[in-house]
């Protein structure tokens, strides 16, 4: 179940690096283009920044919406996301032929893809030419994320409310495990950090 | 066993959005800090970019060294990232105190952390100021790996070759599996695209 979240949860939606479907829409054309370098920018107000080469059809409707969505795929999308990678919204409708049910957003125009894990909507703020790319910086203005896949941080429960990772050519990637860091002191307060590849039989002791 | 690799590597080593242990060293200063607001902008040249809040220690360091290395922990640098996340190196010497081993790169004078999976070495081509955040633009000038961890993309093999993820808090992420896309046609030559939800059966059928 879908459910609102905070704005700033954006900014934790996209750390883990997973793969964004962009939609865009201005007048009767829309399009849908996995984006795999995406960041947050800025905390207040809330950014994120995206790299758009220009010669991708995504380009000119952000250009023109001046808006945008951010649609986080988990790993039941794996085959749709690498297909909508893989032609031009110049040459097909993608959208259409995929299937997909969309959903109206809350602030913006851009349709929002169901079967997603969670969605950013922005407003775009700035484009800067960064190298051979586009530099799109988004304010965030809504913010969904389905109820078993996110609650303050990811939670990497059932594996289809896991967000799919890009990893290179048609290689993607599903986390696996969560880790809980700990900041051991020892009894000055010093910090207790263990060396990696210390004894083996020293760390079993610890656990 | 380190292999060096290619410039454009760098770009797919960041894409999966592994945290990144950034490094900078000027005079007698040297930083380092975990970044998480980390994506490649750029493929002709390779550039990447990385948000860092101006009060940071790094973020004095990097402007006057003008150059900065990334570092790319794995699983075993759990509890040494998040340290180095919580603490200022105006305050500690976060590098001396962590006795993690460092090595020379090949182009910047930015200490290499022994232990980490993958370097990217960087020089900096423009900070520009989005939002509350200074958004470090790096030239890629070298990059090495792992040969365990990466061969054109993460392997995602051997546990403590695969690359941290933050998510938040004081949780992190590790990849459990790699998933290959598969785009298949139809007799015409159409995609054949599943719809998520549809029959099990079916989806049993096809395994």
């Amino acid at each position: 179940m879908r459910r609102e979240l905070d704005l700033l949860d954006a900014l934790r939606l996209l750390i883990g690096g997973p793969v964004v479907l962009v939609t865009a829409r201005w007048r009767d054309q829309e399009d849908v283009t996995p984006v795999i370098w995406v960041t947050p920018v800025s905390r207040r107000p809330p950014l994120v920044g995206l790299a758009v080469h220009p010669s991708r059809h995504l380009h000119d409707i952000i250009r023109y919406a001046e808006e945008f969505a951010l649609n986080i795929p988990g790993p039941d999308l794996l085959n749709h996301t690498h297909y909508f990678g893989s032609v031009s919204g110049r040459d097909v409708a993608k959208l259409e032929i995929s299937r997909l049910p969309t959903f109206k957003g809350h602030q913006v125009d851009a349709p929002l893809i169901e079967h997603c894990i969670a969605w950013i909507e922005c407003g775009l703020e700035d484009a800067l030419r960064l190298g051979d790319h586009t530099f799109f910086v988004g304010r965030v203005v809504a913010v969904q994320a389905e109820r078993e896949a996110f609650e303050e941080t990811w939670l990497v429960g059932e594996r289809q409310y896991r967000p799919l990772h890009y990893l290179g050519a048609d290689w993607y990637g599903v986390l696996g495990e969560r880790l809980r860091a700990q900041l051991r002191t020892d009894e000055e307060g010093g910090i207790i950090l263990e060396e990696p590849g210390k004894d083996e039989e020293e760390e079993e002791k610890e656990r």
